[in-house]
């Protein structure tokens, strides 16, 4: 996909769905994940803290699955954003996750940044299907696949 | 499986294993879940707080695979600990998650607590499958598989 802006794709958001606690730039106790169209695929780094341990010396699963989820859902906007014939700066359209898998791969540190890709994989009208890396000093610790719709105008 | 015991099973695990930020009873940070065994099943009630959401008046899903996740390796224990033909209060042993799937059902609501349940699906000698649910008032928002195996003598 085509780099449309250097704004992270959360930036983009609307502001009425820019709460979300792993990306939305109006949470300010959440993670405020940030998603970088990079040619074909979709880039963010994260440090995580001390405290978002499983065990010792190691990042809590729970927190790998919500940067995994969160970044595929940017991924999802910046496809449709960067495949739209009259391709704008924003607002970033917003996907919610209707199905998310993640396979722990091997353990992955704490205290270093973590590399976390998407890439779109398929799509239909209705959804599209995410593949995300994540990476720890070069090595995949996490991948994951996320099923990205689009949000429904009313959530009840 | 039997109750054993009316201690969580996170106070069961062992204190070099009582750090994770989802349910470590030793990390203030964290959301220190707490699962029971409640006959066959393995039972854990949480709160979200207001700023756990994904959008105004729902769940972030972040935090839904991090209880699912949590929820998922206590419910592993507890089938081992009740399994053995000298059952004991503890200490519990501790899993970690090899892979984990989560359906959102619906969007779950912000405000009440929630009820997580936890089943053991099917065993092997090396890993435990288990389903998980996810309800707010009644209604199941999210159903959640995860492969279970116990932790590495060293995790690098």
């Amino acid at each position: 996909m085509a780099a449309l802006t250097d704004t992270p794709i959360q930036d983009l958001y609307p502001d009425d769905f820019a709460h979300c606690f792993g990306c939305g730039r109006s949470n300010s106790h959440g993670h405020r994940l940030k998603s970088h169209v990079r040619g074909e695929s979709v880039l963010a780094h994260f440090t995580p803290e001390p405290h978002h341990m499983s065990v010792p010396g190691f990042v809590y699963g729970g927190l790998l699955a919500s940067l995994a989820d969160c970044h595929a859902m940017a991924t999802a906007a910046a496809a449709e954003m960067t495949a739209a014939p009259n391709a704008s700066e924003g607002p970033a359209p917003r996907y919610v996750t209707a199905a998310l898998h993640i396979d722990y791969l091997k353990p992955t540190p704490l205290g270093v940044e973590l590399e976390i890709t998407g890439q779109l994989k398929e799509q239909s009208e209705r959804k599209k299907v995410i593949t995300v890396t994540i990476s720890a000093q070069g090595v995949i610790t996490v991948r994951a696949e996320a099923v990205a719709v689009r949000i429904p105008k009313s959530m009840v």
